[in-house]
């Protein structure tokens, strides 16, 4: 466990890095740089991250998964009414807008290498956690009579997950969000829908 | 144009290059392996691809887009009941599911660069022409009375799409089609449920 004046150091190394990855690129950025950046000695950045860039990568990785749950707070987190829902909705939508077509978390993976068990602890845990926040969304509006009996919290969630990473890669190959607008609104028919359609 | 000989000749060498890609990797290749493979002589191998290597990439690139459609043929062509629309589905699913984590596509566009015009145009015509055919089963589908009147077909076709890219690019990282299931399922039962669904 890391001190409280600890986590803050490896916080601001950390903040650094993304900083200088986002400014330059992944590949470009050295310890070096990161170091003179946050202002911490080499002993310091060899202290918090002893196997060096790639732990750093990861961490760098680790922060920017978490930015992305943050960026939908706090509706992500009260889906309670349609009301809620609405907001949340554009909270994704503007949040993936104002990115574009560079995904930081993205470049990241593709640099410490997609397939590699840390890389899919990364992306593999925050669409978990996402999800979870989705379902326990649906789960109220279901205890509540508004989203019908029928409708599987689990795999509804999970089919809205899967529609925002689909929308998200088209807009990051086309520069448009209307797939994520359209499969957003879809989910969100479905699930207003629901308490009164035929199962 | 080329002659039916001519494009007979361009295919082989095209699938030559896509059987040594999968088996070997897109960067192991060399345009000798290609020619040794296809029984092609250097200079026929540049009459078709004088561009070179790259050239050659898209060509393979733009054969695998086409075989993503094909592979969801005769269903995708013909949604024109539920039932059709159900065998799509499957067809969908299992087709993604023996693909498992490596996508040839994905591969091939990485390779030529994902944001370069060549590639976009791949990958996008691809998208075009696979939301066009959704499109024309939701469209049908409606004007049978079977899906409601305020279902945009266009719209309710790109979060089709979105969804299927999201769950495939899950089942990527994750080797699960959970996702591309529940995505498609939720897509599926809020077209059938439309009819009926108040706006």
């Amino acid at each position: 466990m890391l001190t409280k004046k600890g986590a803050a150091t490896r916080l601001r190394i950390v903040d650094a890095a993304a900083t200088e990855i986002r400014e330059r690129g992944v590949t470009a950025v050295t310890l070096e740089d990161v170091g003179r950046r946050s202002a911490t000695g080499k002993s310091q950045l060899f202290h918090y991250f002893p196997d060096g860039k790639e732990q750093l990568l990861l961490a760098v990785a680790q922060r920017e998964a978490d930015r992305v749950l943050e960026d939908q707070q706090p509706h992500l987190g009260e889906l309670t009414s349609w009301d809620a829902w609405d907001r949340w909705r554009d909270a994704v939508v503007e949040r993936y807008r104002r990115q574009g077509v560079h995904c930081p978390l993205g470049v990241l993976i593709t640099e410490v290498g997609r397939h590699t068990p840390a890389a899919q602890a990364v992306t593999g845990l925050l669409l978990e956690r996402w999800q979870r926040e989705v379902r326990a969304g649906i789960g109220h509006m279901r205890s509540e009579g508004l989203v019908g009996e029928h409708v599987d919290p689990d795999r509804a969630a999970g089919a809205v997950i899967a529609a925002i990473q689909g929308g998200v890669a088209i807009l990051m190959s086309t520069g448009s969000s209307r797939h994520l607008e359209s499969a957003l609104d879809l989910c969100l028919d479905y699930l207003r829908t629901s308490a009164s359609a035929r199962p």
